[in-house]
């Protein structure tokens, strides 16, 4: 296992070190329970915003903390979910009198675990909403999930759901809108090489050095289909085919497109994949109104991308535009 | 070679032809010869600055062509030094009639090619400066290389630059800034694999399994030594100690301290380079006044990392942390 890091058992901790000693403008970082908060948290009449998982897909969802987007992240160990107490005192750091929205990818032990600390927190007075993303269009009841399983769309929903909050919405509205939003963005993802989790020491799982496998998931979870290695712009049709015609997306349409790196992924191949991405929308009649491209929900040092599509409307487009400042994503400010 | 293209000639072009999809608020991208200028080229009364080199380090330079940073960026081949008629085409496409800069890192490509570019541009009654970027203390006159490589503070050095340049600065005052940078910055790298050119089709170079090497150049030129793989905190030292004593960085130093992802290295891992490296510096009395952490200078999807240190100014850190608006860097608008 070639990494630079120390023991794997300390790598979440001191990533956690090195971030507080990076951005002390933008976050706090708490330890043991283990979160990261905005640096003026809690924000007072504002809906906190909370996220987690497991580390290892950085910048998410940590690097998502700060102005106009999370209040609060919740980072597991790799690939591992966070903790009910986690949660909770993430959730009780942000609550600024409005309640506080839960966004929940969905992976068993996420959603045992946020639905835990949604009720303690209930317990203790704090109003809290979830929203459930499960935008991966690649396979139903994979491996960790019941039902499909929550992927890039995150990112492009913490943004608009965590600019709604920026702007006043109340707790019923922030959640109302993320719940609109994953029933509008779809992904799908591919990988050309395995990762290797620091404490499993060697990698999740085998790919011939002719195959690659498509519709992986972001820890390495079985897809649709292993196969040889194709063009890139062959791997896009056969990425954005299942996507498109999921909703369906159609003619007329405007969407966010967001390319990711899954983290081993130069990002002069991320651009390739957009140029195709993008002309088959366009020769759907689909209209590409804003974008995002490179390694923002990433699987270590995984080789391969996912794409995203989410069909927007004009409040939407408002909130993406809206200005964002965190360590991972920031314009406007 | 497992990579996310279609055929390795066409890389470049089809990449470009992303970048143009994706950014048409910020860059127009000029084919045959290619180069990349900020949408709104040339600004009148402004000194233009431009950089250039090999493909295979995204986002330098084209995602740093924008408000506040580049004017234009001239990319190779992969890992090949443009051409004097992108430079010269791209010099002319800038000039706001103040003249022009030229960012050169010190590749003997790259410096015979702006060198004629710039007599080129002078002969067409364009002032032209140069300013060289050689901040590697790695070794001296490696492969491609007399004196030494120009590496990771090309980043730092451009967005100061450019900054100088949006605030009005002179050709002269722009050089000169930029040379004063060159002189107070130092970087060293290492690398945990190596990285595959795709018209190569095979590693650059074999580094076994339980490997690493120290000092490598970022188109994988050889380094300083081959040894065992070591935690990270070791080989954070193995880096800054020959940075810190090479100007030497003294206590009482303020600095920006760059921690830069080769291409395949996990954000999670360049935090823990910054969390020792930030240790390093405060143990030694120097305070890191910025940061700037994540895979900016890349070398396709090798998998490694290199520290930047630069010390600063009250100007340098002004300029530091004046507006930038590029696909690669954004704050402050």
């Amino acid at each position: 296992m070639k990494k630079l890091i120390n023991k794997p058992e300390d790598v979440v901790v001191e990533e956690l070190q090195g971030i507080a000693l990076a951005h002390p403008d933008l976050v706090k970082v708490h330890f043991d329970p283990n979160y990261i908060v905005r640096a003026d948290a809690p924000v007072k009449g504002k809906v906190g915003i909370i996220s987690g998982g497991g580390s290892g897909h950085e910048p998410m969802h940590g690097g998502f903390v700060g102005k106009g987007m999370l209040d609060a992240a919740c980072p597991g160990a790799v690939f591992t979910s966070p903790t009910p107490d986690q949660m909770l005192e993430a959730t009780k750091a942000v609550d600024g009198g409005k309640g506080v929205l839960h966004i929940v990818k969905n992976y068993t032990g996420d959603v045992m675990n946020f639905e835990m600390a949604a009720d303690l927190a209930r317990a203790e007075g704090i109003e809290v909403e979830s929203v459930l993303v499960d935008d991966d269009v690649a396979v139903q009841d994979s491996l960790w999930t019941a039902g499909r399983r929550g992927v890039g769309l995150t990112v492009v929903l913490e943004k608009i759901v965590g600019a709604a909050a920026e702007a006043g919405y109340s707790l019923k509205e922030v959640a109302e809108l993320g719940r609109k939003i994953n029933s509008l963005g779809r992904t799908m993802g591919m990988a050309l090489t395995s990762c290797t989790v620091p404490h499993a020491g060697k990698p999740t799982f085998d790919l011939p050095e002719d195959e690659m496998e498509i519709g992986i998931g972001i820890h390495g979870e079985p897809g649709r289909k292993r196969m040889k290695l194709q063009p890139v712009d062959e791997i896009v049709e056969m990425l954005m085919e299942p996507i498109l015609k999921d909703i369906p997306y159609k003619a007329g349409d405007e969407v966010i497109l967001f390319v990711n790196g899954l983290g081993g992924t130069p990002l002069i191949e991320q651009y390739l994949v957009f140029r195709k991405a993008h002309e088959i929308c366009e020769k759907n009649g689909i209209k590409v109104v804003r974008n995002l491209i490179g390694p923002y929900i990433t699987s270590l040092e995984m080789a391969g991308t996912s794409i995203t599509l989410l069909k927007v409307d004009e409040e939407m487009l408002k909130l993406w535009d809206a200005p964002v400042l965190t360590p991972g994503l920031r314009w406007g400010i």
